[in-house]
C-alpha cells in the first residue's frame, strides 16, 4: 500500500493509473475507520481495478463550536485496516495541502442541502461538496463509494457529479450497524457507557415508525409522532430533527405513498448522532 | 469539423480523444466570433493536438436586466470561422442540456471576484465559474485559452482550476484591438456609429494613464484622475468604474510600484464595455 501525502503526488499517481487503463475506485473518509468504512472498501475492490482511500478531516465542513479539533484520529490503526482491505493507495493530505494560502473556491449544491442537517449545520454541505469535488479532481475515480448513513451527503454528491458533468459513478452502500442496532460512526467513540445505551433508542424509534408504515399508516405526521414518542422515552436523547423526506430532493413529505427516507439527528450528551431508515412499499 | 450538441456526445468524444493520447486544447466562447476569439483558436492549435471550441450564451452569468436575450448570435458565420481556424470539434449545447431540471450546483470563487465587475454584476462570476467548471469536466482539456480583455474572468478561472485541483493549463492571450484601438468585443455590434466613435475614448484614457505611469507617476489617485479626465472629455461615455488593482488578487492599489492592472467598465448608450491595460515597470 502506497501512502501519499501531497496533492502533486496524488495527481501523478492517478495519471499513471489512468494511462495504464486501470479503473479507479475511491472511498473518501475522515478516518477512524470502522466496519462501515470497510464495507465501502470491499465494494470498491469489487468495482475497480485499483482502490484509493483518502483520510482527511476536512475543516471546511465543520461549523464553529463543532468537533473539528476533537474529532477522533488513529492513523496507524487506519493504515492497518486499509492494508487488510487491500487498499492500493492511501491519500492523507494535510489541511495546508488541500487549502493553501488564498484558497477561495467553494461548491454549493443548493436544493438538496436545504433541509435536515443543512438546517442545523449551515455551511456543512458546502464544505463537503467542495472537498469532494477537489478529491474527485485529484483522484479522478471511475467509482466513488459512500455510505447511506450520511444519506443527505450521498444525495448531495450525486447531484454535484451530475450537475458539474463529472465523469464517475457514485455508489451508495447500506448502513452498517452494531449488533444491537446502533449505526456505526466514528463519533460513537465519544459516548460514555450510559450514553451508548441511551443511543439505542434512535434506531428503535426509526423501526417503530417503519413498523407503523408497514401496517399501512401513510400520514407523515402520525409516523413522525410515533418515532418521537419512542425517542422521548429516553431523556438522554435530545432530538435535533426527525423528518420524512423524499429520497431525491430531501423535501418534507406530508404523506408517504411509495417511498420516503425517515431521517433523524439527535444529541446524546455532547455528541451529535444521525441515523435514517428507508420506508418503501413492498 | 464535428458539431456536437449534446452533453453525452461531448463526453464520449473527449473520452475517445484521451484514449488515443491526444492533447486537447479548448476555447470556450459565447459565439459571435471576432478576431479576438480567432487569436485564442490559433493559440489552441499550437498548444494541443485537437482543438475544441464551445459556443454557449450562458444564462447563469447574466443578471436581471442584462442583455441575455439580445446577445448577438450568428451560428452559421461562427461555424465558417471555426472551420477556417481548423477547429476539430464545435460544441454548441442548448441551455436545457447544460442546466436540466433541478439543476442546483454553483461554483463560487470568492476573493478575486469581489472587486471590479463583481461589484456591478452580482452573480456574474458565479455563473462564469460554474459553466467553465462544467465545460472543463465535459471537454477535459489539457489547455484552455481565454482572452485578457476579460482579465478578471481569466484570473477567476485560474483560481478555480488551482483551488479545485483541476488538471489543465489556463492560458491568457493579449487583447485584440481594432485598428483605431477599440478592444474587440461581440458587444461592439450594439454600438451606433456615434457611440462607436465615442467608445474610442476608453482606450485613449487607459493609454493616458499608462503614459503618466511610464513618466514616473506612482500614485494610483493621480493615475486614475488622469484616466477619468480623458474619459470625461466624451460625455457619451459613462463610467461604471476605473480602478488600479494588483494582477493576482484584483485588490485596489494605492501606489503602483512594479505592476498593476488598470481596468475600466463604461456604458456607451445602452452598451456596457470593458477594457484594461497593464502598467509594468520596465
Amino acid at each position: 500500500m502506497k501512502v501519499i501525502e501531497s496533492v502533486q503526488d496524488m495527481k501523478k499517481a492517478s495519471q499513471a493509473l489512468r494511462a495504464e487503463g486501470k479503473k479507479i475506485a475511491f472511498v473518501p473518509t475522515m478516518g477512524y475507520l470502522h466496519e462501515g468504512h470497510l464495507s465501502l472498501m470491499k465494494k470498491g475492490r469489487e468495482a475497480g481495478d485499483v482502490l484509493v482511500v483518502s483520510i482527511f478531516v476536512n475543516p471546511t465542513q465543520f461549523g464553529k463550536g463543532e468537533d473539528l479539533e476533537r474529532y477522533p484520529r488513529d492513523l496507524e490503526k487506519d493504515k492497518r485496516l486499509c492494508k487488510g482491505e487491500g487498499v492500493d493507495i492511501l491519500f492523507v493530505p494535510s489541511a495546508g495541502e488541500m487549502y493553501p494560502e488564498n484558497y477561495q473556491t467553494y461548491v454549493d449544491v443548493e436544493k438538496v442541502t436545504k433541509n435536515l442537517c443543512g438546517l442545523s449545520r449551515p455551511g456543512h454541505f458546502r464544505g463537503v461538496a467542495t472537498v469532494v469535488a477537489k478529491l474527485f479532481n485529484l483522484v479522478r475515480p471511475d467509482y466513488a463509494i459512500f455510505g447511506e448513513k450520511d444519506f443527505q451527503q450521498l444525495v448531495t454528491i450525486k447531484r454535484l457529479v451530475k450537475d458539474l458533468n463529472m465523469d464517475l459513478d457514485v455508489i451508495g452502500m447500506p448502513i452498517v450497524r452494531e449488533a444491537d442496532g446502533l449505526a456505526m460512526s466514528s463519533r460513537n467513540s465519544y459516548l460514555s457507557q450510559e450514553e451508548r445505551r441511551a443511543a439505542l433508542n434512535i434506531y428503535r424509534a426509526l423501526r417503530a415508525a417503519k413498523k407503523l408504515f408497514e401496517e399501512g399508516e401513510r400520514s407523515a405526521g402520525v409516523l413522525l409522532n410515533e418515532a418521537k414518542r419512542v425517542i422521548e422515552i429516553e431523556p438522554m436523547v435530545v432530538l435535533d430533527y426527525i423528518k420524512l423526506v423524499d429520497v431525491e430532493m430531501m423535501e418534507d413529505m406530508e404523506r408517504v405513498e411509495d417511498e420516503a427516507l425517515l431521517a433523524t439527528a439527535v444529541r446524546v450528551g455532547e455528541t451529535r448522532l444521525i441515523d435514517n431508515i428507508k420506508l418503501r412499499k413492498t
